[in-house]
């Protein structure tokens, strides 16, 4: 009778178990960014666990090091540059074999190091490492380490964290696709955006440069991470348009006919017509037609001033203004970074907006704008 | 005592039910492609389920019905485009709710229609509908028919179905989100081509038609879902080096000078060098830089002949020419398909791979090839 009693309890918290590890598994298939995913990985083992920390490595496929990609506690920071070889320590081993150990008291084991113990300032009792695996491929390790409630770590405990495992390396993997597609798609653009800056010996690095410090500007203004994302794409294509511009305009170094100039002042509609028809870019698209506004309704296409003209624009516009003064023109020399933010300072207010024009001139103080 | 028995395999039974969940889970989140995942999740659901059959359908965000996306038996392709408005039949009734729906005689159920069960030749006795939901959102519905053994469905059939709902809702929305960075990919890399075609006259929609036709022969070659991905983006961009040609040689009418020819000929190797400092590119550069040889070895840039040109490169060559050779030229009148593809045939073996060619003539005896 006690006996089923027992049973009973211990299957109840099997389900309890299980339960949670769906739960878990729901929350992490949702989060694409890696870090973001590696940290609430530590934060659930912890957890399921009750364990005092957690930390985890992964294979880098260059140096065939594993590779401390997070970790618990205050000094995890340090972690994340270390790399210990495979063979090497507990997760060394478990890297080497594929096989999860479990190890009550560290201290008598053979492959125990103390390294690690030392850069986190902690001290390891027990421990639990389990290989990450995607179709029987060691892609690294998580562990968790010092059980909380002075019992040691289970069996039942080693099973449910190697389950824990198992989705935690599905969902690495599969950020990782995500991120490398990402990647993927930004490099495309890049490259494809430089490369048509490259027709003209002037511009060219212009787009990835507008680009960036776009991308800072916006930054300092606690924009999200999709805005920040949005921002980049706007600006790496801002100058797209000039695909449609003939070369014996774009290129042409004496000045130019009114036609002429009629015929650049369009690229900003040209770019945003060239891109219209994709539906997911509609929120890039703003920045891209709006670009050369200037803030006291001078500017161009539509002659918009202040908040009417759109967020991104007026992030661009001033990262567009420095890169064009800081670089060399066939009718003048490129002026000096300080000369120019000088001039960006002096147009706040008349041809850029101040809260963009300020971030930038913050960011410029903090040294984070280098060409 | 006999009770306690009871229980303890009813919770053997949940835990064996909850193990099967997560394993599928894993399954689920490893699958990028909808079409495939949908599958996947209805295979689950009825044998999780032990039912008859399994149908999923999907709010569409337009129409703002509910869409058949995917349902067992034989007839399921007649539903594809079935959609009914929210609030209809049991499944309407569940999306509008977010209530689940569990009915063992739908013969005398109010919402139950009969309409599906025409289209599907089957006869629904008893059901479990259930909604799909990504963080509180509805997105759509799944459900499950006739339990197979006799026993109609039970509650605790429900709640795991309800589970298996929650992890496909993820999978679905996770698919989703990586289908529509994939597209955007493929879509801006395709418009940013378009628009270099576009800046002459003549080659306007080239790069998207040779990349069409050359999917077409990949596909008639029996290629895999990522080689035909490559095939597409390698096609898309194979002339993207004439970025680095001025227009002036790129539009001239009359004949080129021997210089200009040069120039020309350097396309594809500037296609290739724009792109080589991507490295998950690698794999469809070939296609770029080799799709001007000949299979007997006078093409350009590096002569090579039969099988030493890149697999990618022998197929956007076919389409490539198929393309010119029906488009019109400053110099000469677009010829009939009838006649390009009769050219295409003669030149099997000399200009052509003859796997390739062939794979295009079969592609266009079927009807697969339109402007």
């Amino acid at each position: 009778m006690k006996e089923n009693q027992v049973v009973i309890s211990q299957l109840e918290d099997r389900i309890k178990k299980l339960e949670t590890l769906i739960e878990a598994t729901g929350i992490l298939a949702l989060t694409f960014n890696l870090d973001n995913l590696l940290d609430m990985i530590m934060k659930i083992g912890m957890e399921m666990m009750n364990a005092e920390g957690c930390s985890i490595l992964l294979i880098d496929e260059e140096s065939k090091k594993l590779q401390f990609v997070a970790a618990s506690g205050e000094k995890k920071e340090s972690l994340k540059k270390l790399s210990i070889n495979i063979g090497e320590g507990i997760a060394g081993k478990v890297a080497q074999t594929g096989k999860p150990l479990i190890i009550k008291d560290v201290s008598n084991h053979p492959s125990f190091s103390g390294r690690i113990d030392k850069k986190l300032q902690q001290k390891t009792h027990s421990i639990i490492c389990v290989p990450l695996k995607i179709k029987g491929k060691i892609i690294g390790v998580a562990e968790v380490i010092n059980c909380r409630d002075k019992k040691s770590f289970t069996g039942e405990g080693l099973s449910l964290f190697k389950s824990l495992a198992t989705q935690s390396a599905i969902a690495i993997e599969r950020a990782r696709l995500y991120q490398d597609l990402n990647d993927l798609f930004f490099s495309t653009i890049e490259t494809l955006a430089s490369a048509i800056d490259a027709k003209d010996h002037y511009t060219q690095g212009h787009s990835e440069r507008v680009s960036k410090y776009s991308v800072i500007i916006a930054r300092e203004m606690d924009m999200t991470e999709k805005e920040l994302s949005d921002v980049k794409l706007s600006a790496m294509l801002h100058d797209i348009g000039k695909i449609g511009i003939p070369e014996s305009i774009l290129q042409k170094h004496s000045s130019l006919t009114d036609m002429e100039r009629e015929f650049i002042y369009r690229h900003p509609v040209l770019g945003a017509n060239i891109l219209k028809p994709i539906k997911k870019l509609k929120d890039i698209i703003p920045g891209i037609l709006h670009h050369h506004e200037k803030y006291n309704g001078s500017g161009y296409p539509h002659r918009l001033s202040a908040d009417n003209i759109p967020l991104y624009a007026k992030v661009i516009c001033v990262a567009d203004s420095f890169d064009a003064m800081t670089s060399n023109r066939p009718y003048r020399k490129a002026f000096s970074h300080e000369e120019s933010v000088q001039e960006i300072e002096k147009c706040i207010g008349s041809q850029f907006d101040p809260v963009c024009g300020d971030a930038f001139l913050k960011a410029y103080r903090k040294g984070l704008i280098e060409k």
